[in-house]
């Protein structure tokens, strides 16, 4: 086995140097071909597709798994738009992002590149094979894929597809790869590919990433959670406006890392504003747990314990805390917060200015819903994940976040004195 | 010990909140003082480093080891200037580095932030303590320092001068700090405290390296080793010109990581230019190692053998490989080489275009010495390591590399559809 996934990282590296110099019309008319195929082999995919469908019966996986494995009409027509999105967007591979001249005439230049070879591991959804396949193609990166072993007959098929396209255009189909296996023996040797691959990408439950980070020599990119915050600041003005903003970030899809987790509220407006929050969220089906000064104010909702302050619910449940002012929330999103998403609701211009500085999240709002924090919605395209790791991509990891920058420079026999 | 790490990390991250939202023209006062007493306490900082030499000849390490490790009065006069240089480069830190307007209204920008907790891991050179302390402080980073057990007084001096400075501007003088056990427990525990730091750069021999690599939760930045490539194309031109770009590529300094170890001579030009330029090299004291091709033209050196191709040397010594054509020169790049420093001598436009496209080192170099990537010289100021991860930095790290940015979000009560 062992020499099979060397095989397949070794093969991918060889790819990456092919892909990395096309041109972002060759490119395109790759993506093209893979959205044309989609569409056309639709009933051969929902086959394969089945396949893992009657295995997760059998093993009795849950519904909401089965329903996360499923590739519907709607979810191919979906992978199909997303790919035509990527068409449109421009490709970053090639800009010169500064170039400048030394004294002794030297022409130094950044010049952004792809990364090389990228590796997602990820679970159940088969459908980040086209997404980042055909993210990691357009940022002419090569990309080889682990996804979990209820999908892996979804997976193949529609990496068939990639490389399908690939061939008719004559470029290595080794560009994009399912690794052959999907042992835990073998992402632990996968993680040990530094030699091959340049960056690993993990996508799926806290336990998985952790597994992946403890594991890996190779650079890893990531996220473990969203406990994301809103602060609700004593001049937060009009009551609908600031309401509308903390009921959207909670339960407009609450099973997203960037969900609001905790409310924080102003202790001179809590004894006004919560009630009327806390009225609002539960017609909204949530559920509240208060620290001990929101229980003095609102009497009939559950007592937040100290580990509530670091869950990330992903759920219709939210925390609610009072603090003594802004200074008490920076503070306490310092210390539970995960550098994800949090945001204040004020209309007071220094405290905006204040908390954007001083709050050391990858996307820090104001007076806007947490769900905002997302590569489409900020204008980044299409994202690959959103990151807090703060090296390299911090918040969402769009196209530009899949290249690196090298140093060319350009000389006329100029030596090291 | 455990909680004795754990709480110099913990430390750290309390005052990279304070350091990351200072003005500039605080840090540059903090690193003026730091210059100041460096000056004042030269008799201090000596009688400490007296001790570690004196371990060190107790101990019998080699001379160059002592070398490395003796704070002179040039040693500290070059720390002194090296603080001088960094406060008078541009702070980084805040630059709004792109903003835009979204169809929604809401205004999205990319705000430079300082990483948070950054650990050097180091060997020997007690001035290490200065340098990264002082482009960390302007840069708004904390920094923890494991140096070498050898040189623990040393640093220890070295941070103590930075702390005095940092308290007598009201700074918390946590915000540079020497781990207090310099054992190899210490450095993995360390290496756990994801937590706490943010970023790890090791500098020393690939050893330490791998280990730190190996044994990290943390994000490190790092280089294994250089094996610096320059191809001579049959367009090379004059032949002055060509062999001082190798013989300085080589020569000036070979004990260092962008010093040149292949040398990559294209067939058609190999009769003519290696006798010559093997001669000159010669005469700079370097030993030659050639593949089958160069010893049927010079007869007179060593066989090159597969190992030597992967060889850092660090030392008068230069493998020599005849190639096909440039083609043939990238493939052995691509197979060898560490993603360093590559270049090439040439005449030919298309040539060097193509080179420059192809090669994905951290800098590749047209007629021009390897020996110029390097921080200072490609005009980034100070350095504070080369990096071939391709993540975050790739090349020179200055200052701007010691940064991140977050995304800032201005609403005016934006939701998500």
């Amino acid at each position: 086995m062992g020499s099979e996934i060397v095989e397949v990282a070794k093969k991918a590296k060889e790819a990456s140097y092919k892909i990395s110099t096309l041109s972002t019309e060759k490119k395109n008319k790759i993506l093209k071909r893979i959205a044309e195929k989609l569409d056309e082999k639709r009933e051969y995919i929902k086959e394969k597709n089945c396949i893992d469908i009657e295995n997760a019966h059998k093993k009795n996986l849950s519904s909401a798994m089965i329903d996360r494995l499923t590739l519907s009409d709607k979810v191919i027509d979906s992978m199909i738009q997303g790919v035509m999105d990527i068409i449109k967007l421009p490709d970053p591979v090639g800009e010169i992002v500064r170039m400048w001249k030394r004294p002794n005439g030297l022409i130094v230049g950044k010049k952004r590149i792809p990364i090389g070879v990228i590796c997602m591991i990820f679970e159940s959804r088969p459908n980040v094979v086209i997404d980042a396949g055909s993210l990691c193609l357009k940022s002419g990166n090569a990309v080889v894929l682990r996804g979990g072993s209820e999908a892996f007959n979804s997976n193949k098929v529609l990496c068939e597809i990639i490389q399908e396209a690939l061939k008719e255009e004559n470029v290595p189909a080794e560009a994009v790869q399912v690794f052959p296996t999907t042992s835990r023996e073998a992402v632990k040797e996968i993680l040990t590919l530094d030699e091959y691959i340049d960056l690993i990408i993990p996508r799926g439950r806290e336990g998985l990433i952790r597994t992946v980070v403890e594991n890996s020599t190779i650079p890893v990119i990531k996220h473990y959670k969203g406990v994301c915050h809103l602060f609700v600041d004593r001049d937060y003005g009009d009551y609908e406006y600031a309401s509308k903003i903390v009921v959207n970030s909670k339960a407009q899809r609450p099973g997203v890392c960037n969900a609001l987790e905790t409310l924080l509220v102003d202790e001179k407006i809590a004894s006004e504003f919560l009630p009327k929050i806390i009225e609002d969220l539960k017609k909204a089906g949530v559920r509240i747990k208060g620290c001990e000064k929101t229980l003095q104010i609102v009497k009939d909702i559950e007592k937040a314990e100290e580990e509530d302050w670091e869950t990330e619910y992903l759920d219709l449940i939210l925390s609610v805390k009072v603090v003594k002012d802004m200074n008490e929330a920076i503070e306490h999103i310092q210390k539970y917060g995960s550098n994800h998403t949090d945001g204040i609701i004020t209309q007071n211009y220094k405290k905006a200015m204040e908390f954007v500085e001083r709050v050391d999240s990858s996307a820090v709002l104001v007076n806007a819903s947490t769900r905002l924090n997302d590569g489409g919605v900020l204008g980044l395209g299409a994202e690959i994940g959103i990151s807090t790791t703060k090296l390299h991509a911090f918040g969402p990891m769009g196209l530009e976040e899949l290249t690196t920058t090298k140093f060319v420079v350009f000389g006329d026999g100029q030596i090291r004195e």
